[in-house]
């Protein structure tokens, strides 16, 4: 049997990740694969007890290396028990947020080094990388004010607007570094717009 | 202000690194000493939140790997919280347990990749390393009836007979290749002749 695929969905608040997930997965569905929608931190039992440490409480509460460390713990963990199996029997995993998001967030949000992180990638992921990466762009302020409008844990959202600067530029270095595994989405549309921005890259990149 | 000094007591289940730690602690304390007593997983509020995490439930609750990155996430917070704090201000930390055993428990007794737990070691402690490790040893099926007689949180014991004799050649492994940093301690004595030789390795070893 082969290998299924692996698709991340990657960006900053309120881009519309969680809201294009669900959108992609139900058309995949419906052509008849083998889906595993799931989430990051989080997305195994294991993992969703570490991401309550990560997602609830104050914005200082961890700092950027030891929120790298239980980011990558929960992955690990996610990674064995979830991931993998369903790439192994073939299916396609949909994961909201994945690696990535370590780089944005704690790398060029936060200040932990970039050496910690690629270490992290090499020894916790092994081949264990996506086959796709779809980075949600949009202004922070227009994903802050979708995201508060939503409601939900706020711990990173608190973070302020120059945080978000960074993190937006962090994930448009990925894009711009990877451009084979990455596709860059315009996320300041409608949502019927993007989701033909999301089927365009999907169906031309991916032999599914 | 001159730097404190770090000493970490380390050793399988039962093996009385806690006794001992207290009674030492008590007698730098009377010498005059500024002393912090710690210990790990655990040793700063966010940490012991990571040690509830670890020290609870089934045997097989995390696999080697995430079990490495959860106590790194805990080590992280307890050093930039804890121990970097009080050796900066000249403080004697005694931490009960330290990274060694990691490299043991998750390494020598599961399967945790070398590799990793050493670029933990680089990126994630720098030159927070212990001045003098004590490294008890006594047979396992001793120290596990003592810790059984103590009671308390026993997901480590619960691992079997076979893995705490991975645990023990471990360490011994340590306390060889690193004779300058590191100390034996015969274990399996009574707890005044224990504390006599951690006192004549503690004295000889360190200006204090
Ligand atoms: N294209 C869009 N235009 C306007 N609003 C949108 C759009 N896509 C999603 N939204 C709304 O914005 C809010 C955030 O969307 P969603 O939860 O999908 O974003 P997200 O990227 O998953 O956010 P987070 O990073 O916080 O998980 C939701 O209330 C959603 O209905
Ligand atoms: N030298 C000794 N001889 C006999 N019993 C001892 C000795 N030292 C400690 N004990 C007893 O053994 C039990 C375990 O000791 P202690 O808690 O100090 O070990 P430990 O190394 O900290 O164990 P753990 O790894 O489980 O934390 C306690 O009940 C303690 O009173
Ligand atoms: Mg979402
Ligand atoms: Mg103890």
């Amino acid at each position: 049997m082969t290998r299924g695929s692996f698709i991340s969905f990657e960006g900053g608040e309120g881009a519309g990740k969680s809201t294009q997930i669900r959108r992609l997965a139900d058309r995949l569905q419906s052509a008849g694969h083998d889906i595993v929608l799931t989430r990051e931190p989080g997305g195994s039992p294991g993992a969703e007890t570490i991401r309550d440490l990560l997602v609830n409480g104050e914005a200082d509460r961890w700092s950027p290396v030891t929120e790298t460390l239980l980011m990558y713990a929960a992955r690990r963990d996610h990674l064995e028990r979830v991931i993998r199996p369903a790439l192994d029997r073939g299916a396609v995993v949909l994961c909201d947020r994945f690696s990535d998001s370590t780089r944005a967030y704690q790398g060029a949000g936060g200040d932990a080094p970039a050496a910690l992180i690629a270490a992290l990638e090499d020894h916790v992921l092994g081949d264990s990388i996506p086959d796709l990466t779809l980075i949600f762009d949009l202004p922070p302020a227009v994903g802050l004010a979708r995201a508060a409008a939503r409601g939900g844990a706020a711990r990173f959202e608190s973070k302020g607007l120059e945080f978000h600067e960074r993190l937006r530029a962090g994930f448009m270095a990925i894009a711009q570094g990877e451009p084979k595994r990455c596709a860059l989405i315009d996320a300041n549309a409608t949502p019927d717009q993007v989701s033909e921005a999301v089927w365009t890259v999907v169906s031309t990149r991916l032999a599914l």
